[in-house]
């Protein structure tokens, strides 16, 4: 087989590559991160490159998914394109692929308490006269500071490094105590720094904080696209991923590892402070994310009845899973409820307290798997509603992620008007906006009960008669269009087509049904709780009217939403500055009861009922 | 620099080395195990080999070492002949490497209490009503078994196998508990076999022990040379090479650990067994063994005050030292004493029940280090007697080991009459029949007191003239023949010489300094000892009588002596079989006094006196 080079721009990265491997193999090659929206399966349209030289593959699908003058362009699906020759391709601007982080604000009280506790020794020296072993005499000068005999404890690397360490430091140094262990032992006096790192590792986009773990202080905070997106852009696809290919686990394995050691890398660069000064790494993120980040296998969850292998906390070496800190330092694995509720909605619900919250609320974190939470101090019960990617922009016509270039919000005013992240030239609609606009058709009585976009004749609100033009047909079926193609940075129309309506009835029809099937499940009505708690980026960009329009959250707690931001993110920053916070998540954990949707009474009905728009 | 290609023969083993290399090196290099007994330093002259093809360095001190006709036969010594050509290179016969290893045949009372625990499991199936986790399943099935929730835990790498395993087994699986931890888990029943491998590493002998843990039967006996002996054959040659070459620990490290999992396959293959069936081993070495064997950097014995870095016991999984054994598989490391009296020791200890015998006892490894203690259940003393290589035939003109064709007993008969280990014609003498010649020196009072080989005319025993044609000069000194050149195997006469019977004083001396010394310090007199308990491969040989006429065990003990074979491997064995003699080998290291003979008031004016030969 013929090898060919591929030379990636902006960045002129070479990668050589066999013939007939496609640009998304070549990219994930050269590891370069892409948001493979569909996982690569040729049916998301989204992963379109420009080859500005050399001859590729013959079209194929692409012909039905791409624009004639896209294609004249050399505008190409990097999914569908295979190489047959030396090319040169182009990427669509990276910043596109830059997140908006919300990292939350909130005032959570709580005790600071670290996992490790550094003491400086000065170990007895031996003499002809007092012959004990080194550990025997570091025992002794831990004993002298409170700690126990019978319960210490060292791994075998703290004793091949100890007699080097001790004679190299003339018997004065600084143990790094993990409960009763010692987990690391480092010359002299070094009990002034200790550093840690909470991580929110999302299916989409990993956040890392760094913490100073003496103080809490958040020193920098760093963030990626999840290098997995790669491998398939939701849960789903990695669980097939994992299941199905070829080391597929350990491929995902490496990616999220690699990547957390990037970002490690990242955050002490950007405060001139080094790796070996960090102890600890906290993590939550969804169950699939938390197997793969351990190497176990998450089949389990992806086929009935969804179990996951391991719901309780975990502490590991980093060693272990090739984490590079301080060679004494541990991860701390936030625990999961179920297969579909995991750490991360843990960690939400630590940092907002739910377990002791006198007031019944309602948790939500809205997503591909939206996890929903109800409950207070008395007794919680959650589940998880498979949402579909509607609410991220995928599957939507023009659909994208909340990046800059998207419309976020729309107004009807006397005209219909919109912001865009970033503030230049539209490129698409993100799924705050994909709410906006539908609940103000909803309002208008554009749309009915069951979805449809009504003829205008047909809308007895003469408020709509302002966004005539507005109503458009598009490949056969009724559309409302937010930007004609004149004004966007692509040169293509943005619009909510019927289709994208369904899609959106379907995906608020998940999450409306698991908030009536809790309060079903918990016995109260929704004006019995009293507070509304959106969790997440989506959470925190939603206009909360235009959700509660929608019946996406019950329209009688409209008033009662409030954002609280990357609360996941807030909750493994608890788990890593307190070890009570993190005992704390594992009693959450165990104490929430999960109601699995799918197998409850007569789902299929209330979640039927749920897809309709009806404003009380 | 040129390469050469070496040839050795018998096994055609060729390897391609540098000019210049030593043949030491090249068989290093080769794997060829071999036995250095001064460690290369071309002082001991033992490693002959032949050069049968090929041109080698010009001839150094081996002129002094090797007679002429040897010479002019090719014969060098491999540690002092550099590779200037391709060679032809002749070992000697390597059975004479093949040791004969005792073993004790001892009853000694114990509780059978194995570490691990297997338990079969038939664990709930999950269902959409019970979605709990794989590991919380498995736990309740172990709650109901008797275990306690709070304590129980498992390691990574099982709870990487679980989600597989349970559903592979159909949820039948055997659990294999170390204390409360699962350290592995496998398919359906596996509760009947449980196998363990006791190990004794000497620095001279590696012996294992693969047992079974459940009755207790010992299924087969493995042994090997230390392959750490091409570095060296004493512990301080050991040392030194850890020490001063480029990764010498690595090296003696992964030799040892090498050498032990071939003694695994070798041990079970004889029984149709498979390493996987082994979830134990346990070790008794020296300290320094014990610390190369672990990694742990011994440099602290090699000075003064001689302190190990480690003297308690460890457990430790097998994958982290590269043993090749069930993944679940842990190694026990017996306690050390002090830089010089080992687990080796401990293990003795262990298996005479020195700690709860009401009677004193003197318990004596004799070897290149002896160790002694002294005790009973009240309190025991130790101490380590740096006698040196001449106990084990080292630095002995006519020297050897307990080897084929090693003369291993004198009897002083009408004429002189000895036994040779394997029935042919003498090669040399080993220890025991260096004691038996010199003691029946002494006896006949051709030696006196300090030492010294009488003339005849000197010596008033009349008996002592039947041996007159024995006493020889050579090499202008006194000698004592045992055989002349014309009956031996390599056609060179075997003989004590007056040098050699000055080395012997020394071990000896070093040896009775150290009992006279733990009896004043126990604050005793030698009739107070009830029993004397020879252990270890030299001890089993030798004759009682002899070593009480020299004086190296005090003359009135001569009918309480009791051989007690290789106790070590024995207490080895014990550790393994029983955890609680596991417990009791900590409590045993911990309670011991050592006592360090260096630094013992008029240590030197002991010494001195208890190398003379005083017999009452």
């Amino acid at each position: 087989m013929n090898e060919h080079n591929v030379v990636f721009q902006p960045g002129n990265v070479v990668v050589a590559v066999q013939e007939g491997s496609t640009l998304k193999e070549t990219m994930n090659d050269a590891g370069l991160a892409f948001d493979f929206l569909c996982g690569g399966r040729g049916t998301c349209g989204k992963c379109r490159v420009r080859i500005t030289r050399g001859l590729t593959s013959p079209l194929t699908k692409e012909e039905e998914m791409l624009e004639a003058n896209e294609l004249n362009e050399g505008f190409r699906l990097a999914c569908l394109t295979t190489v047959q020759h030396d090319l040169i391709v182009e990427l669509p601007n990276q910043k596109s692929l830059q997140h908006n982080i919300l990292i939350a604000s909130e005032e959570r009280v709580f005790q600071l308490e670290p996992h490790f506790h550094k003491v400086f020794l000065e170990v007895d020296k031996p003499s002809r006269e007092a012959q004990s072993s080194d550990w025997l005499r570091l025992k002794e000068s831990l004993i002298q500071k409170g700690y126990q005999d019978r319960a210490l404890g060292a791994s075998i690397s703290v004793l091949r490094q100890m007699p080097d360490v001790l004679r190299g430091a003339n018997h004065q140094i600084t143990a790094v105590m993990y409960e009763s262990n010692v987990a690391g032992i480092e010359l002299r006096d070094s009990t002034q720094t200790m550093l840690g790192m909470a991580f929110d590792i999302g299916t989409t986009t990993i956040v890392g904080y760094l913490l100073d773990l003496y103080s809490g202080e958040e020193l920098s905070v760093v963030s990626t696209l999840n290098p997995q997106t790669s491998y398939g852009a939701d849960v789903i696809s990695r669980l097939t991923f994992a299941g199905h290919e070829e080391n597929g686990l350990t491929k995902l394995q490496d990616a999220v590892i690699e990547a957390i050691n990037q970002l490690i890398s990242q955050a002490v660069e950007k405060v001139s402070l080094t790796k070996s000064q960090i102890y600890g790494i906290s993590i939550a993120g969804n169950t699939c994310m938390h197997h793969i980040l351990l190497g176990i296998n998450p089949q389990s969850i992806a086929v009935s009845p969804y179990v996951p292998a391991l719901s309780e906390t975990l502490v590991l070496d980093a060693s272990e899973l090739q984490i590079n800190i301080n060679p004494a330092g541990k991860v701390f694995m936030l625990p999961n409820i179920a297969g579909f509720v995991g750490a991360d909605t843990v960690a939400v619900l630590l940092s907002t307290e739910l377990d002791r919250s006198e007031d019944i609320k309602l948790v939500i974190d809205i997503g591909t798997n939206g996890e929903i939470a109800l409950g207070s101090r008395e007794k919680i019960v959650a589940c998880s509603a498979a949402a579909g990617p509607a609410f991220e922009g995928a599957q939507i016509s023009s659909g994208m992620r909340g990046a800059v270039g998207a419309i976020d919000h729309v107004y009807y005013r006397d005209t219909l008007e919109y912001s865009v992240i970033g503030g230049g030239e539209p490129l698409g609609i993100c799924g705050s906006a994909l709410l906006d606009t539908v609940a103000g058709l909803v309002e208008l009585g554009i749309i009915n009960k069951r979805g449809k976009i009504l003829d205008l004749e047909q809308v007895t609100n003469p408020a709509a008669q302002r966004f005539k033009e507005n109503l458009i047909q598009f490949e056969g079926q009724g559309a409302f269009l937010l930007a004609d193609s004149s004004i966007t940075g692509h040169g293509r129309a943005i619009m909510i087509t019927q289709s994208d309506i369904r899609e959106l009835q379907m995906a608020k029809g998940a999450m409306a049904a698991g908030v009536r099937i809790l309060l079903e499940t918990y016995g109260i009505q929704a004006q019995d709780i009293k507070e509304v708690l959106l969790a997440g980026a989506f959470g925190n960009y939603l206009t909360p009217h235009s959700a509660c329009v929608i019946g996406l959250i019950p329209f009688e707690l409209e008033n009662r939403i409030k954002m609280i931001g990357n609360a996941a993110g807030t909750g493994s920053k608890l788990a890593l500055l307190s070890s009570s916070e993190f005992r704390r998540a594992e009693a959450i954990a165990q104490g929430v009861k999960f109601v699995e949707l799918g197998s409850y009474p007569k789902f299929n009905k209330i979640f039927g009922e749920c897809t309709y728009f009806t404003i009380n």
